[in-house]
């Protein structure tokens, strides 16, 4: 009968295991992408497994550097099904894991085999079952070695004497599952992690336009002019400057002030219409430096004033031309044309805007357009930079930046890229998936309670925080919102603080917001007067303008773990609807921030903890400090009170003392 | 240049697409599992892309029919880069669908073409963009066929002359899309759909035991004496008649009353007991029927009797063995041994089940286990049987049901499997997805407002309803809930109406629980007297029993279509915590279900209707038809009033009148 039956049935399984994987997380995309992690952070694993039955099982995860042996380390059973473990990513560079599961044999026999015990089972029974469990470690002595052979051979014999007591021991137990030879373990696929250097994940930004660093008004600064501003940015705390584009710029159709089509004759151009002449008279574009700006000998030494001032210099890399760049006499096949031959300059019809030509990267020839794209990354990388803030990525091909970045990378791991990709939100996580370290954000346009809530839990609370990482921007040359317009120094001032502790990234085009410089352009949501396309003359030390603020935040962060990370966050409710309070913490360090949102009116109202979750004990009274107004508070269960003038200070920034003092908090007495 | 960092380059891709695929659903882990529908249902294909830059895309469904050829359906853009489109699924079976994007050339040019026209461009640049609509045009040319060709030569000959009108007609992009070629388009992989007959997603289950049928009090019924039941029960309105296990019992270990460790000489004996003498003196196992219930002709007659009644038979698959099973004998090999060579018993120590053996699924002769098990089931289809109720599916390996269900339906499309998994989420999760097609679920044990809320929303708002049918069990031989216990009428009204609106598919032990005969054991959450160990007398059309509200509760589900979907739950908000609300709908009808949920007290509060999302106009009033209570009420806005009495009707089932009545809704004017 069952020949006949075997010619219908389809095919048997030809190997399969008991145990099924049900997930493993993290996973991006089912593996197609890495995650994201700097370096010394820990990479939390966990996977669902499941058995018919109802057997242990043994659960490992395995990982390795690129460049290094396998690791493995027990993953332990939390809940349904449910199992976890850990990794610390040591180094730059690519990590891999994955984990795998067993019937762990051994460990289920011994759990019944005690409840034999324990039900009074017969001296017969427990024999048979002894010798069941002898069976077991045969199997791991199959596989053992050094001193386990030995050992594992000595609780055979005494289990084949029937010695209950060697059944129940912890001993045997780690023994066998030591040398479980892990029959019909299965796998998940191996996954990635990008690890990245910490400025990847915590790093302060400051941007300025060098050409505007000279001490003398309307004079073009130099790159040495803005080198001697350097100190003082370290002073105020911040890790990396960031250029605007320090190429020549081109003179055909150049841009006014304020974007005015046409330019005066001492309008000195948009940095980002890149490709101009040089001081030796020849064309210069994305491997040059402006002239006026010093040329690449300036450059050289204002990263090295950087380095000396441990401060990273972030470049701006615009991949499009001037009408003026030697790319466009050199290789016009790398440009679109119409039919009449012309050049096509980037329109979005019926606007035109004839001083910025786009690379066509489908161009025939787009193969050599791509190598010597890659190769002005590699220009600077030879130049000391290791940090670029990419214009526009999404508007050149998702191929193009997996290519380059990962080349790039598999030489230099400790590179960060920076998205300016103001787009879609899916078009944004793209990007970060394929190889950019930081974004920009929708943050600038998140303003309410409701609004920031709602982003701060899908950034940081969902597997974005995975592989995207934000860097949250208050403003930048293209955007001044409303809320600074209207709001002044406090809005200055609270925009500052969120930025600075909802994300652990975080920057500041830092002139006219230091000096709340707000005046908007009466067309567009940016400044008026803009320096994009002028000189401005700012005084870079002024005792009266938001400087010390910014050194006290840069100081907190510095200073508070919990604020160097972003995965950390927990908005809390509070019943004022202007007032958003969130919590970061680290084993060691537990920071709350509470802001009134509203620059204009004092606002007060509860605050609601969760005590458990927060690690603060019930029933007791604790202190917490507010770093920023620099007064010690203290603070009673969950519901505590909050009053928030925003002439005085709209923001808390407070350090939450969870435990009581003992001892050894005084070191007098250790 | 060029050629030294080729050397150093990373390999450039060697096809690449600007459009980029970032998600398509439903997908179920990856494309690992089919989802599941039933013969008619729809299935909602979303599906995100993104393309650098701002070009429009072109995007399609494509799917087929396993024996069919692949259809074609234009998706459309509803925001954020996400595309949806649909199609039905007709027949039995698999279908396979995948998505696929490209660049919409041709629609990008006249959008833009469009704008020019607004924005005045000259009739020089006009001309030369008509050109290169031309030029797309010429790439729709060479794939088009049939009056295509024509049509688009026609438009060339127009763009060419510089004819602005052409180039902004709705049917040139008509004409350019369907023959677009879809030149470098990107596709999902493709995923499939299982389809499932119509019961496997609506059906209402009744459950008895046969040998309880006999008219005389105390002789063992046979299923001549249970066919006679029939009529009654589709009277009732159910679908599906579900029998325990129907082959011999096992004499060996017998369990008596109630479990009793030793029986009585008359205790029948369980029925998941499988295996024991039959009338020829023979065992009989898993393929023979209890003498006493008839033998198999009476099956045979049993099953005629149904079909003659439109109800399917649900047959009970315990796949375990009494001692006396004629398997123990002939495959000693299919079970596990103790070292002293007897067969290994079920126990979950201390507890020993003597009466039960496992089979050993691991076996070395696993492969003869396995095509004898589906033999089994061939067995029962050959005898007319379409519809199973797996034991225990969870202590059987999942690799076994993949092959053992896919082989079944792939010769028998109708097949419907109920999974009596009562274990953890995973697992019940797991199982639907290789194969079964509805499954027990925690209902039982979901009794307050919070509980059946998160439930509902895991079972109908996430993925999972997209593979896992709830079949919701108010009771079960092994299951009677302290709720029913203590709620006694009123309790057994309110689940018995949870169950048959929350979800479609839902089943009764029927006989208790019309009867409200629920005294439980005194020590474990089932019935006393249990009808597992003995033979019980029911009053088949008892007028005071629950068999009226079951009448009109399974008339409601089939006049009203949405009651006879899942996914369509919608939870609303009450103001009191006893009072659960929820609709569901269909195009043409929308039901809305209030229930008190206390068993005791009368209850009342402000039931909170979204409108918009139900499709009720703003402020008019609208009719609801209480179909339960057969009464109407005029309702208005979103907040109404309920009040319901437990010891009158402790739950409306109300159809809502959303249209107001026009002249179509009246025969007599059409």
């Amino acid at each position: 009968m069952y020949k006949k039956e075997n010619l219908k049935a389809a095919a048997l399984p030809e190997s399969w295991s008991r145990v099924v994987l049900v997930w493993v997380k993290p996973e991006i995309d089912g593996g197609r992408w890495p995650i994201a992690r700097s370096q010394g952070e820990p990479v939390e694993v966990t996977a669902g497994f499941v058995v018919d039955g109802h057997e242990k099982l043994g659960v490992e995860l395995l990982y390795a550097h690129q460049s290094g042996y396998e690791q493995c380390a027990r993953m332990t059973l939390k809940y349904n099904d449910e199992y976890e473990g850990r990794f610390t990513v040591a180094e730059l560079g690519v990590y891999r894991y994955r984990v795998r599961a067993w019937l762990d044999r051994f460990a289920t026999w011994q759990d019944q085999f005690a409840r034999r015990v324990r039900g009074n089972e017969s001296a017969y029974e427990l024999k048979s079952e002894l010798l069941e469990g002898a069976a077991l470690l045969h199997e791991a002595l199959g596989v053992a070695s050094g001193d386990d052979g030995e050992r594992i051979e000595r609780y055979i014999i005494r289990f084949e004497n029937g010695d209950t007591e060697a059944g129940l021991e912890p001993d045997v137990l780690e023994l066998a599952q030591r040398n479980d030879p892990r029959k019909g373990a299965v796998e998940s696929r191996t996954l990635e992690v990008r690890v990245d250097p910490v400025p990847a994940r915590f790093s302060a930004w400051y941007e300025f336009f060098p050409r505007s660093a000279a001490s003398e008004p309307g004079k073009h600064g130099t790159l040495d002019d803005a080198a001697k501003l350097l100190p003082r940015i370290k002073e105020l705390g911040f890790d990396i400057v960031y250029l605007p584009p320090v190429h020549p710029i081109g003179i055909s159709h150049r841009k006014g002030k304020d974007n005015a089509t046409v330019a005066e004759k001492d309008d000195p151009g948009s940095p980002w219409a890149i490709g101009g002449k040089m001081a030796d008279g020849k064309q210069g574009g994305h491997k040059s430096v402006h002239p006026e700006l010093g040329g690449i000998e300036a450059f050289d030494r204002f990263v090295e004033q950087a380095a000396r001032n441990d401060l990273k210099v972030a470049l701006d890399i615009a991949f499009q031309t001037s009408p003026d760049h030697p790319y466009v006499q050199e290789h016009p096949e790398w440009f679109r044309h119409r039919p009449d031959g012309t050049i096509r300059y980037a329109e979005n019809p019926p606007k035109k805007y004839q001083d910025v030509y786009p690379f066509d990267f489908e161009s025939e020839h787009w193969q050599s357009l791509w190598i010597e794209l890659k190769s002005v990354f590699e220009f600077w990388i030879d130049h000391g930079v290791r940090v670029f803030r990419v214009d526009n990525p999404h508007t050149k091909p998702f191929a193009f930046w997996e290519w380059c970045l990962g080349d790039l990378r598999s030489r230099h791991p400790d590179l960060i890229f920076l998205a300016e990709a103001f787009t879609r939100p899916k078009t944004m996580y793209l990007l970060a998936k394929l190889g950019f370290n930081q974004s920009y954000t929708y943050f600038t346009w998140r303003n309410t309670k409701a609004e920031l809530t709602e982003y701060a839990e899908e950034l940081f609370q969902t597997d974005v925080v995975e592989f995207y990482r934000p860097n949250f921007w208050p403003n930048t040359p293209d955007i001044l919102h409303e809320y600074l317009v209207h709001g002044g120094r406090p809005a200055h001032i609270i925009r500052l603080a969120l930025a600075a502790t909802l994300s652990s990234a975080y920057g500041l085009y830092g002139p006219p917001y230091e000096h709340i410089a707000n005046q908007q352009h009466p067309e567009r949501e940016e400044y008026a007067g803009n320096e994009k396309y002028e000189i401005r003359n700012w005084n870079w030390n002024d005792p009266h303008s938001l400087q010390p603020l910014m050194r006290r935040i840069n100081r907190i962060r510095k200073e508070n773990p919990a604020l160097q990370h972003m995965r950390n966050l927990r908005i809390h409710v509070t019943d004022n609807a202007q007032i958003l309070a969130y919590s970061k913490q680290t084993e060691d360090n537990l920071v709350l921030v509470v802001a009134n949102l509203d620059p204009h009116h004092v606002q007060s109202g509860w605050v609601h903890l969760p005590l458990k979750e927060l690690g603060i004990e019930e029933n007791r009274s604790y202190e917490v400090y507010d770093m920023l107004g620099g007064e010690w508070y203290f603070w009673n269960g969950s519901h505590n009170f909050v009053r928030l003038d925003p002439h005085v200070l709209p923001v808390h920034i407070l350090r939450v003392q969870r435990t009581v003092r003992t001892e050894k908090d005084f070191p007098l007495f250790q």
